[in-house]
């Protein structure tokens, strides 16, 4: 019997012996472009993420109330159910209006060099003070967000051990904090490809070994890559070829917004690509709905190189591996209202 | 130390002696009348609660695909975490449209005699295909519906094996099975009002103890009775004295839309009041913002009887002690759409 065994082995390794070593190398190649998702949340700096503090950021998030109608939560357009996103082109907001961008999702977010598709944040402290006071948003403002937290107490007892030792803790920045706080714990590890970059040969299929492989050696690495396979610094949509206004529609300039500078023009942050498959449609446009044909446009635009149908097949089968392990958040229990809390505002604003 | 211990006990239980024969009494009415939340959803006919069913109920409960535009679920009007509510006058719908009627909870709603404020669906089964269809609400049709769910491998395989046998599990028939499954596990046992009907005299605080002998002595209990404190049957809004336009809206005839009977002018199901203290703003309208103006209204309008001051704070304070324990939902991770889930559709719909 243990014979027997020996040879199996013996077998099964001469067997696996080339595979494994292309595995190995790889890999190797992989672990100098790419990191794998850590199973915590990381430090922040400038922020701590304690229990409560998550907690807090948690009913915050999930809150409809902290938008001026009363209908929209960070949740609505940051759906921790659909991978991080809403699933539509460009979100819906106050009075039924379309925001400019599509809704970039916060899953592994804290990873990013910055926020935003222009990257306008420089953490998630900052981005989330923008849905809720932008107008085609939430449409709130920060001293009605305060009275509507201050109006609940069970919000401003979150807030005290929260903040601890603050004479003043119910604050518009420390709202932003316990958000980041909360959603610097959505990160989503032990996708196949965190697997295989790991040691675990499996996890990953032939085919999507050829997609890795060639995501590296043809150039998509270059924008994607680090710990989210993107999202960490910032490229001109259409490198060789401008895509058509369909896709990326001339009105919007991207980071020149932010920078003011010419070199910007068309400048966004390489889309990070962690759980890519859970959220179509794609690109800041959100015009293009299948993830084989945002990859086609990709390699066209800023490789400048025709990719055959196997290889587009390859690449995207090894995009499908960079979906992880999904946050399992219980929804949270939200303080009831009283009567010193501002009213919901559903008229539609001005334009 | 034995011989203190037996006296103090002997202290406490002659001060106690005449709360707790009045507390009996009491208890004894109120269990005439109403009934404890059970700590388990309860049988339905016609449908199986497993937790294949609950668990897909769950899905389709949270994903906001089931409407036209992608942005609504049940779970937008229904939060489970603002007692089962939106906390709006009347919901907003598609294209920023306003419902006709205050959004009404669906906790403990597998309890009531039917749904919606006119009791127009015998049960949430019937009730789960409403909204879903509304112009006004999710605006989305069955077929487009179960198109949708088709296109979803997980989604098929999660019909299957929840109606098993079934040849052709994905109907909108199942969907809506589905839906009732789950939001018959969303009840809200052991309020402190549950505690004190089992028999914990101190559950209740005498301010709460006078409010629920009040609710029973001056009539409130004829139309709000039974489990749900409310639900079982139908009555005209304005008894004794019609409530002025701002609160019942002259346009509205309640179930005489259902009937169309004369009887039933301005007739509704009695609100049920579990939790109520969670979701306000009150009545079919949705215009009374604090439950203590709501109870004093009921009182004119309903019992002709002028309550003071003191009796109408008692009776919110026994309100108060209607609110149960809230569901614990984990929000569940929803299947990935494919190239055959059909896009949502956010252009405003003609009125």
């Amino acid at each position: 019997m243990k014979r027997i065994l020996v040879t199996a082995l013996a077998a099964s390794t001469a067997l696996a012996a080339p595979a494994l070593a292309d595995d190995a190398a790889l890999r190797e190649q992989a672990k100098e472009m790419f990191e794998a998702i850590p199973l915590q949340a990381p430090m922040l700096e400038d922020n701590v993420i304690s229990r409560d503090r998550v907690d807090l950021g948690k009913a915050l998030f999930f809150d409809p109330r902290m938008s001026r109608s009363g209908l929209f939560s960070c949740q609505s357009c940051h759906n921790v159910g659909i991978g991080g996103v809403d699933g539509l082109e460009t979100s819906i907001g106050h009075g039924w209006q379309k925001g400019p961008r599509n809704a970039p999702t916060m899953l592994n977010a804290v990873f990013n060099v910055a926020q935003f598709w222009d990257g306008r944040a420089p953490d998630l402290e900052a981005q989330a003070k923008g849905p809720v006071q932008a107008g085609v948003e939430m449409n709130n403002t920060p001293e009605n967000l305060v009275a509507t937290l201050k109006s609940m107490p069970a919000y401003v007892a979150s807030f005290q051990t929260s903040f601890p030792g603050e004479d003043d803790p119910v604050t518009f920045d420390n709202f932003a904090k316990a958000i980041e706080a909360f959603e610097a714990t959505l990160i989503t590890p032990n996708s196949p490809f965190d697997k295989f970059l790991m040691g675990q040969d499996a996890a990953l299929s032939d085919q999507q070994k050829r997609g890795l492989a060639l995501f590296m050696d043809e150039g998509c690495a270059a924008c994607h890559q680090g710990i989210n396979v993107g999202g960490q610094d910032y490229y001109p949509f259409g490198v060789v070829e401008k895509p058509g206004a369909d896709v990326l529609p001339e009105g919007d300039h991207g980071r020149f917004a932010v920078t003011e500078t010419a070199d910007d023009q068309y400048v966004f942050r390489a889309g990070p690509l962690r759980n890519i498959a859970l959220t179509a449609p794609y690109f800041h446009s959100g015009t293009v709905w299948e993830l084989r044909d945002a990859v086609a446009i990709m390699a066209t635009s800023q490789l400048g190189s025709e990719l055959n149908d196997a290889q587009i097949d390859d690449i995207t089968a090894f995009l499908e591996a960079l979906t992880g392990e999904q946050p399992q958040v219980v929804h949270p229990i939200l303080p009831a209202r009283t009567k010193d809390t501002p009213k919901p505002y559903t008229m539609v604003t001005e334009q």
